[in-house]
């Protein structure tokens, strides 16, 4: 059988699985699987090459589905490709089955979870930056859906990718002209779609999206013009089941078991062929060898320095000993201080411009072809690119994500430029660290321990000098804590973090002026918290606890203080309770309330 | 004195300002003043018709300074327009002052907080659009820097304010070349950003931004096409001072004092001009008279009824007696069930299709104008617009936002649908409503409340039907909090929320057959809390506590409530602990800890 032909019989039997594993679930998408199964089968068992017993070769092509929710026919492809049995396709959507809703790298295929539409283009951006800078001979293909380029996030991964000149990169949109609840912005006007790639500098190309050879032609020619290439197929949702084709209000909706033997007729028998026979495997490749030594040499610091000065030295000296690491910006690494890396390794230094949910994306797509990507911003723009961090958690991705610029310590620029609620983002992420260094040793300290741990990481720093606390080679483990005062009649216990920290031992010694004791706690491991240490510390201190944190009220240290003590300390919480304006740092840390002072006050008043 | 020649002056004027500003500051961003020193004299003196006493009059053109960090120069204007005292000026960034290093609507003629970049082209969509609908004659103008270009929310607002024909919105980018830590990724080359708003319906105009001529020719010319415009001006950072322009490194820094002089001199003498007469007037126009009632009745319900139908129910109720009230959608209203509004009000109703983030900035723009903005879409994809959320709470918008498809409760689309982390988005906001009905009934009130509430609102709606616990109109205020199940010998107190409440309540049945009871209590206002009402209930039950939330473990319910109490309860905190898979509603519930089952150990345990 030719492949052409071959093509023809592969998208007929992609179209049948996605339909019967679509009622089988009695959920799921089948309209927005059967508009793409020439692209399904063009991409799987035409152009893409790639090794179907290892996941991991080096010379793999790779697809992302930014269209998450035609999972089936991601599944359905992998399953003719001989990569999972045929019959583990009905159990799509269930419990015990890797076969999720939308792709998760549950299954090893899938380098990032999808199903948030608009950001696969970015991690697809993220892979092709990756494999160009690692040699792999591989391409990279996203399949986008046609309603998802109206997000912003898909505009600035097409900026990006051009500005790389990443011509391993080709986006695929099926332009079925209908989204979930209305035709989309454009319908089939295909050359609107045409204008904007081409304007953000993409070689675009228009196709009937269910010709085989319109499809394979078009692949083949991706990235021969040397810019990243999208092609623009014109598709007809619900293709080759009469009564879904083109309709509105069939997304999103299985077929009953009478319309799916209705489908099925229409569609004709289930075609014979090998489809993993059609499989091209890929050129030869090795993963390039380079050294991934963790133990960088601090820093010798003997004054006052701002933590985020200190993540900057450390990132240029991890750099150094580990080349997997790959740095990424948001246009302020000379505040963020990445500008140190971006100086000593310009060729692992990504400008993202500001355009934070393409940092991540990429970031992400980076992480998944092995290297370490850093990425940082100020701590308030990280909540740009929210969703992008809750999909690299879905995506057990290996990034490490930094914020400065926290809390009302940033003082004059005022409330919009404050990271106030960048741990209640980052803490209810399962498995994520969150690490919140105080002084520069601490900062190194956290910066080492987060490159270490595999998985998401969070660290937050500050603006502000901030004098030295800790010794050069001290550990940060992941879940620590330290104590930094502790007596034998201490009345009550002071947690803070970061800048707060200093603000603790100031108010310390007031009191002890007045005869009072307290013991004084860093939690600079936020998430997770060192909940012995800290259950320990309220039992020896009369059971009263004061947190004090340069965050809103919810969802941060405080929050997490008392949800891990459960009850077992009277609590009394500082932390900045109203919007806060601008102003210098020390009258704007006393004004709400985290100041000194107010820490004082909050023990007496405990006592 | 003509208008050329006081513009001229009045851009000198300006100049001056922002360095004598900025320095008396010592902090700011004069450099990116000094770009815009034309465009901003000839928008507030040249085209621009407002009322200098009257910020609300309806005849108004309005101006969002998108790029926030230019500040000063609004300031200076709205000062040389005799808005405010020219004295005031150096006040700049003091606690004690209005004039914030980014602007907020503390003064009232700043329509939303600017200074998280690319956020500022939805907002004047959003005015742009209300204004049309309000028949308005004013005009909008954006205006933008040309880094935060990179934004998606950018090329989100683009299409949407084309496909609306907006040809009442301009947008002015000040192409000065230099972003924060280099240079822009188009630097000077305007016809990059010609094609791009070109591809996205606009009409792109190019032009030296230095020249009165061509900056006031310009701005007259604007929606002349009937469409959107954008003049793409290309400027100089740090325009009229020798040792500041096109320099990067300036980003930011106010000059020092003799810095200022040594620019003073080569400026030259502060000319005369009364900037204040050239102010051009707004034409008469009333707001218009509609109906603002929020009375609307409420749906008999008689059957198990999902919350997130209820909401589209009393939405369309309220939109019948309350003519203010819009909605948007993120085109996925048949699923937020925002789509009853759509089909009764098509003209109060805005498709934002799959573009969160202008759905909440244009929302913002709408509440801005005294509308009454509702949005809604899956909660999950609400993280999309965090940063838009944030800054609505800043320009202390009156938006109302629901997130539906909350917890694993949503059951087999998978983790990338599910909204866990939603609360942790709302909860930090100072001042932010947090609502979360149970059954229609309390879903509906809700709304009311919402709309009643003046401020930014959340509602957070669930996928599954569950069954009505409440009567028709039952109030749900704000702070409130209803107890279930009440007995002289409760042991402990189970706080639920939404979906989870029927499962404390299965619990209590099963706990009661064992001759143990609870106290059963629905905290649908997880913010502000029912802090009395929880104390209380903690106080009666031995001190005893399970709160059970669809929810991650960090910002949600539980840490509410742990927060709140401060010690005053053991708590035990059933939540989602783990990332989830797809699934059914009801094995994912069990298998993730929070069903009846958990409850009822839950209690055993604390006992």
């Amino acid at each position: 059988m030719n492949r052409h032909d071959a093509l023809e019989k592969i998208a007929t039997r992609l179209r049948i699985h996605s339909l019967r594993m679509t009622t089988a679930a009695g959920s799921g998408h089948p309209t927005t699987c059967l508009s793409m199964a020439e692209i399904a089968a063009c991409l799987f068992f035409g152009e893409m090459r790639f090794n179907p017993v290892d996941s991991e070769d080096w010379g793999n092509d790779e697809v992302v589905f930014s269209k998450g929710h035609a999972a089936p026919i991601l599944w359905a492809s992998l399953a003719e490709a001989g990569i999972l049995p045929l019959e583990s396709l009905m159990d799509l959507r269930k419990i015990s089955s890797d076969l999720e809703g939308h792709p998760t790298p549950r299954m090893t295929w899938v380098k990032a979870a999808t199903g948030s539409l608009g950001q696969g283009l970015s991690v697809g951006a993220g892979l092709a930056a990756a494999m160009r800078l690692g040699k792999s001979p591989g391409r990279v293909f996203v399949v986008m859906g046609d309603g998802e380029c109206a997000e912003g996030a898909v505009w600035e991964a097409a900026n990006a990718a051009a500005h790389l000149g990443l011509k391993n990169l080709c986006a695929v949109v099926d332009i079925n002209r209908l989204g979930q609840s209305d035709p989309t912005m454009f319908e089939h006007d295909l050359a609107a779609y045409q204008r904007r790639f081409r304007a953000f500098g993409w070689d675009a190309v228009t196709i009937n999206g269910h010709r085989i050879d319109a499809v394979s032609a078009a692949l083949a020619n991706a990235g021969k013009s040397g810019k990243p290439t999208v092609i623009l197929a014109r598709t007809v949702k619900g293709k080759g089941v009469s009564f879904l084709e083109d309709k509105n209000g069939w997304h999103g909706k299985p077929l009953k078991t009478d319309e799916l033997q209705r489908a099925l007729d229409e569609i004709g028998p289930f075609p014979e062929v090998d489809a993993a026979k059609f499989v091209r495997r890929p050129k030869k490749a090795a993963r390039p060898k380079i050294s991934r030594n963790f133990d960088f040499p601090r820093t010798d610091y003997t004054e006052k320095t701002a933590t985020r000065l200190a993540y900057g030295n450390a990132l240029r000296a991890l750099g150094k000993t580990h080349e997997g690491v790959i740095v990424l910006d948001g246009d302020v690494k000379n505040s963020t201080y990445a500008e140190k890396f971006f100086e000593s390794f310009p060729g692992r230094s990504f400008q993202s411009f500001i355009a934070e949910q393409n940092m991540v994306g990429m970031g992400m797509g980076f992480a998944a072809k092995g290297y370490l990507p850093f990425m940082a911003t100020f701590a308030a723009f990280l909540t740009r690119a929210h969703d992008q961090v809750r999909m690299a958690a879905y995506s057990f991705s290996n990034i490490k994500v930094c914020g400065s610029h926290v809390g009302v310590s940033i003082g004059e620029d005022g409330p919009s430029q404050m990271g106030l609620e960048d741990l209640a983002l980052f803490r209810p992420i399962p498995g994520c660290v969150v690490l919140y260094p105080s002084d520069a040793f601490s900062a190194e300290a956290c910066l080492d321990t987060a490159a270490r741990h595999r998985g998401l990481c969070y660290i937050r720093t500050t603006r502000p000098a901030t004098p030295l606390l800790y010794s050069k080679n001290e550990p940060f483990p992941v879940g620590g804590s330290k104590t930094l005062r502790k007596g034998e009649n201490d009345v009550a216990t002071v947690v803070a973090a970061g800048i707060t920290v200093f603000e603790a031992l100031k108010a310390y010694e007031g009191l002890k002026k007045n005869g009072i004791t307290v013991r004084v706690i860093d939690a600079y491991s936020v998430q997770p918290l060192d909940v012995a240490g800290l259950r320990r510390a309220a039992a020896e201190t009369g059971g009263r606890m004061v947190v004090v944190e340069d965050h809103y009220a919810g969802g941060g240290l405080g929050e997490a203080v008392a949800g891990a003590l459960a009850g077992a300390a009277a609590i009394k919480h500082l932390c900045i309770r109203e919007l806060p304006r601008s102003g210098k740092p020390d009258e704007l840390m006393d004004k709400y309330g985290i100041s000194a002072r107010h820490i004082a006050a909050a023990v007496r008043e405990l006592i």
